[in-house]
């Protein structure tokens, strides 16, 4: 159970890196409810605007690789929720090629089940701008 | 049903405005599980860490208030995520009185039904550091 929502979890960011748009529609669940946060933007809500988003964002990532980190699993009933780091090397269109940018985000992925598949549900990313313990420093 | 959990999401919020630790205390789930992002930190696991954050944070603050926008809360068995957008005004140490500083995050928590009470299990905040269709002017 918890390697198919690993498995789940994986393939979102797989199809993140392959820029594939139909793989990334087939990871949401099919559902007017979905909610995704892209780091450092708004709530996003329904199916409709949160595709729209995906499709901005691999219309302008050129490159992106995740290396995943302290990735982790509880799942509960039909619910399921992944909390994990995402390490990201990425280039956009406006840096010109070589140029790589790196950036340390932090996840939650809340998947649900339906049909004995894991969808996603709710995706949450946020930036880490603070260490703890260093704010005094 | 959705009642009670707006109710329990309106609590974690007084609980926080409040800075009263014991009440935040009893907002989150007693179970190791737990998780909270605070706005650009890393992700914090278990009870003992998520507490001692709030205990830092709540040092820290001499004064915090919210005003929820669009709170949108999703009943599904036990299991219930509220999203909102979290307008802040604060004051910190640091600022001297009178300054209060204002900021804009997201939020997700996710409540799981115990003994027939809502508690937290997971709040992962996000600053809104992009508005859509802003990053091309």
């Amino acid at each position: 159970m918890t390697a198919d929502v690993e498995a789940a979890n994986a393939e979102f960011y797989a199809a993140f890196e392959a820029l594939d748009l139909d793989r990334m529609a087939a990871v949401w669940a099919d559902d007017p409810g979905i909610s995704c946060v892209h780091a450092g933007w708004p709530m996003l809500r329904g199916r409709a605007e949160v595709m729209r988003s995906w499709a901005l964002i691999m219309a302008n990532t050129p490159y992106i690789q995740f290396v995943l980190t302290d990735v982790t699993v509880q799942v509960r009933g039909e619910h399921a929720v992944v909390t994990c780091g995402e390490n990201i090397l990425t280039a956009d269109d406006e840096s010109g090629t070589g140029f790589l940018a790196a950036g340390s985000v932090v996840a939650t992925n809340l998947f649900v089940r339906a049909d004995g598949e894991w969808r996603l549900w709710l995706h949450h990313g946020s930036p880490v701008l603070n260490q703890i313990g260093d704010d005094e420093e």
